[in-house]
């Protein structure tokens, strides 16, 4: 029967998340280290240090690896806290990419693989990135148009091929790394990122800045790759790209909801003190239906993600409910700091509250993991065959 | 914790009413006694008739009058279906203005007053109506505005006034008025539509005709009503119409939900199959997305009754949670109406099928029981005084 | 050198018609004879005889067949004028479809067809009716898809097929038929409506009400037409749609520009009078913010018109910046009378005023003469084809 | 009559900038001079020259000064193709806030003071700013709120006050000042940024990168200013505002409105090359109507804009014009970009091109000189005082 209360241990969660952010997190907002290629090394490790003693810190992964092993259920709420700050999820080891390459690791990695990568990834002492995009005329939404290639040499394989959009990749520890091979297969590998054939071509300029380590162009030249470094099994890339997919699409919705209602916070706080044309501004209706619509907007995105949660919490792969949870939560969120920047006004567009950040850092959230396009085109295409809503 | 399960006992609800609706009222549809003023009378009869023979008869009412109790999680379920098709509300007993004067008088009426009025009206014997809307300089939007007054005489009160917009009037048992009485204060009086001093000015053209009895002018002229009429205590009118509200507002956005399914069920089947330059028009992206939108706008209108649905069993009051929930799903169904109407085409505007009915229908949802306006005003105001939103 | 002052001439016109329009054409409104299925024929021809008084008929029609020889500039002044009122266009002899249909005979047909034809037409004695769209799977947006026949036997044709949305077909004095020849070549043909072998099968029941005639399905069997009957040239049915639909898709948006303006100022006279929560509605934000926006949309809608009236008087076909126009003055249009319906809350949905009969008129012109996703297709390939935006 | 050719020197005007924009100004976009505040005064003088060489400089400035003594419906021309590069405007010295003060001082300023500021900014040798917004509770979109003071002292005046979000302050040549004198009155007044008094605060971090300078908080404490370098006459100030505003507002939409082209430009070829799912993604009607809505987008800013020229030129203050001009095109204009950059996907969000950029630099037009908001309550209050838009 459907039911909307958090669990004992989830508003415990909140409370404490809540609470580390605003005393422990928000502070930092104006830290120096905060570059426009993301926080520096020094910084996240000192932000890791609070989290780690939040007892907060790599939630999702499994008690054996330091986490609190939480459901989607829980990462709803936890990660949602964690948003609230640009620098929560780097805080609390639930940003991306190593979220969902820890998540993936978790999954499908063999023993020593985790005992090697997701282990030092999970107590934050290294960061990982996650090679797949590649430049035109290679892989970009979609998966099919791969052209990074794993050629067998031996008992290794050597790859080459040349990815961008590549976020975390400088600094990073490791990488995983999505390549075809010669059967045409996608295949996962790791290699750790000071290998030998590995070469950060360049940082990109973007809008955002909150991820540590940006954005680079990576490029991969004769790169050799033991066969015990395949993540899994052979062949099996894109399985594993749709059983990172889901869950790294629906954190990111958990992760920006929190942004998105820091921003309508402080609209709103913004919408009770400031004095125009001879009341407040939220005296002015113009200024009240935005704070409306973005309650309502920050409501239904809350909905779509616990809803899209407790379908993965069942077990089902849930790719048609986190691709409409995506759409969903990522133009609603989008919406909620769009009318924040207008509410703020002049302040809105300058870096004198966190909002105007958020605004650059959030915009690639509708591209990024399926653009809404994609996500419309493949939920049209199960309506029209026949796919009905998930029933819980 | 967060749950999206319907229990047992709600999906033999859900499959019991949509077979009914599928089984015994779409047929109906296309009856010639469907006028622009409604069903007529002697067509809701025949409905009525289908409906207790299903079981499902006025399922909000308790089951003293007949009805199944159900709480509002339940009857977001049931009305859902009804709402399927634009006579299911009306074979179910549960159409506007009935089912919110069903509720209100078993929360506020005597027990003789539920006797004489609630009990035939919970068997679909008689219709009522709901007398609060007037003319300029009225009551409308505005409750505060209320010009029908109601003078003490005796034992009685007299009543005089206009109300216009009363849906149902004509033909109505029984009418809810209010009015305020000598020192200002609103109260609600009950009376037999057939009582001196009644008279229906006109039936309102209107866009809609799902109502029964369709829209009418009412004029009180010396209307006398005893004091053991007034429903519950007098000057409470305008306490009974937040008790009705709340729960007539969410009734309306559970029926209309299901309308609007409908209407996307037909867009979709006439998507899968209508050949356009070359491949069927939902292969066109630009229906696709539609569709994909659609179902998105059904997804979170669901998601925001049921939530409102949990707040109201809680037993809260549920006014700001309404607020938001009535927007929310009375403007995602309307944009799922419109592009339905837009997909099918010339079909889409005309009376081939339910789609441009409900298209006109649905039209004035967006405009009773407040206003898109009113609310965002509301919610917003709301914001402004530190209100968070409802957590359960 | 971009000018928008209006000609003397044109200025004349504009003030003409507004006053036929406010002293003639609104008080026959809510005559009765405004049936569900358009104007009567008695109702029509009194419109007429006052359109004709006042010198203004048929006022796109050359001179010669009675009418002023309006070019496509000041066609855009007088049409909105006249579309001011749901009968305006009526009692001037300028609904569509006669007046498309006029448009069409005049730079197609031949002398003998055009006495025949048009010059009773253009008086407003007869109406016709333009048969083209047939019920699946025939033409629909895609003309490509024609199923109605035309074959050649002796001298004659005979013409098989069923179209329907056929306005104003009940009650008209004649057909223009698109059928295919053996050949496959579509060819437009003239027949009188009471030939036999043209059967109205029914009238469609339909949203709006606008249109003499209403909408119908019309069969033909076994029609049997000369090869003089055929209009213009065998072969080029699809090239003449062209010639008639740019011109009548525009005059479309100018009619229907009128009935936006109309339901605008009806919302702003009510917003300034009606008081709601202590002010008039109109000092409410949200509501003067509507009425702003009716005002952007207005203003776009008739630049548009204007700048894709002035294309089509260079001589250019204007395929392309008549769908352009089409689309931004619809959806305009459309934006505004759904605010307008908005503003005068219950009012809006009933038939105290003109807006309710207007939303329900309007919501095809999103549709016919191309949906707007039609025409975004068609705005889109030739973008990507390189077609730059016409400079005049 | 409405006409929208251009004159043979507004094309050759067209033809000229966009070919100096083309070939001289684009190759330094990538400069790494370009910096997080703007250009830097070394590339802002480089671009100047080649300005200067073109003949196209100042070109809104009388020939005495060395423009080419544009009116508005030319400049509408000249400017979009100079907002085709963010680097246009800063070349051709037509970059607010200076374009918009060489207005003001051409329109009100004495000769003596034209000679000592008008002649070297329009000259391009030094920059300007304007210093009006001030910090809560100063005047931010409402002027009445106006806290910075001058204080007569002798033939002096002395001014304090504090103003924030001042546009090129850093390296500005000099300022104009409103302040408000004891009488309550505001007043312009200039000063060389140079006087003593006058302290630059600190820089403002901001979304745009585009103008010289970046945004500063400006200081006054005790600036004296001698009553002669007083704009204009003593207590005009708003009204001077008013005479820069309208026009001011309306070459924003221009130059934005080239800076829109251009990111359309660039999705548009992007989606003809990029390749997805088996096409181009031009070919995915996804994109292909997001095209479309560019084009439609960018043509309504246009038209609009030329109308609001036109007012202009008649001699009218254009204020309710330019307020629906400016919803019009800022709105337009930022859905071209946010659907450009929505196109290119990763690309969009990267400054792989410059759509990213401007897609950070426009965010603040929507605000700036006027937000949205201000301007429909303005227009709507216009609505209900009974003002027609304006016809010509």
């Amino acid at each position: 029967m459907p039911d909307f209360n958090l669990s004992a241990r989830q508003q415990a969660l909140q409370e404490r998340t809540r609470a580390f952010i605003a005393e422990k997190v928000i502070p930092y907002e104006r830290d120096p280290r905060c570059t426009a290629h993301g926080p520096s090394e020094d910084l996240r490790q000192e932000l890791i240090s609070l989290g780690r003693a939040s007892g907060l810190l790599s939630s999702h992964v499994s008690t054996d690896f330091g986490g609190l092993a939480l459901d989607h259920a829980s990462k709803a709420i936890l990660f949602e806290e964690a948003g609230y700050s640009p620098l929560g999820p780097v805080a609390l080891n639930i940003a991306a990419p190593d979220e969902g390459n820890m998540h993936l690791l978790q999954e499908v990695a063999t023993p020593e693989q985790k005992e090697r990568w997701l282990r030092p990834l999970a107590a934050g002492h290294i960061r990982s990135c996650f090679c797949m995009t590649e430049p035109a005329p290679g892989a970009g939404s979609d998966p099919g148009m791969l052209q990074t290639t794993a050629r067998k040499d031996g008992d290794d394989y050597v790859i080459d091929g040349t990815k961008w959009f590549i976020t975390g990749a400088e600094g990073a520890g490791f990488a995983i790394i999505m390549a075809k091979l010669e059967d045409g297969n996608a295949t996962m590998f790791l290699a750790d990122m000071d290998s030998p054939g590995i070469t950060i071509e360049r940082a990109m300029g973007a809008l955002d800045s909150c991820f540590p380590g940006g954005h680079g162009v990576v490029r991969f030249d004769g790169l050799r790759v033991s066969a015990c470094d395949i993540l899994g099994a052979p062949g099996e890339g894109l399985r594993y790209a749709q059983v990172r997919l889901s869950p790294a699409r629906l954190t990111h919705c958990m992760r920006w909801l929190g942004a998105a209602r820091r921003c309508h916070d402080i609209a709103s706080d913004y919408a009770r003190q400031r004095q125009s044309f001879g009341k407040t501004l939220g005296e002015h209706e113009g200024v009240s239906f935005m704070l409306a619509d973005n309650e309502m907007d920050l409501h239904v995105a809350r909905l779509a993600i616990w809803h899209c949660a407790a379908v993965l919490d069942s077990g089902a792969l849930g790719k048609h409910d986190s691709s409409v949870t995506k759409v969903i939560a990522s133009e609603a969120s989008w919406r909620v700091v769009d009318r924040s920047v207008q509410m703020l006004g002049g302040q809105g567009v300058t870096h004198e509250t966190v909002v105007a950040r958020t605004f650059a850092d959030m915009r690639a959230f509708r591209i990024y993991d399926g653009p809404s396009e994609v996500h419309r085109w493949s939920i049209g295409r199960n309506i029209l065959r026949g796919r009905k809503p998930t029933q819980l």
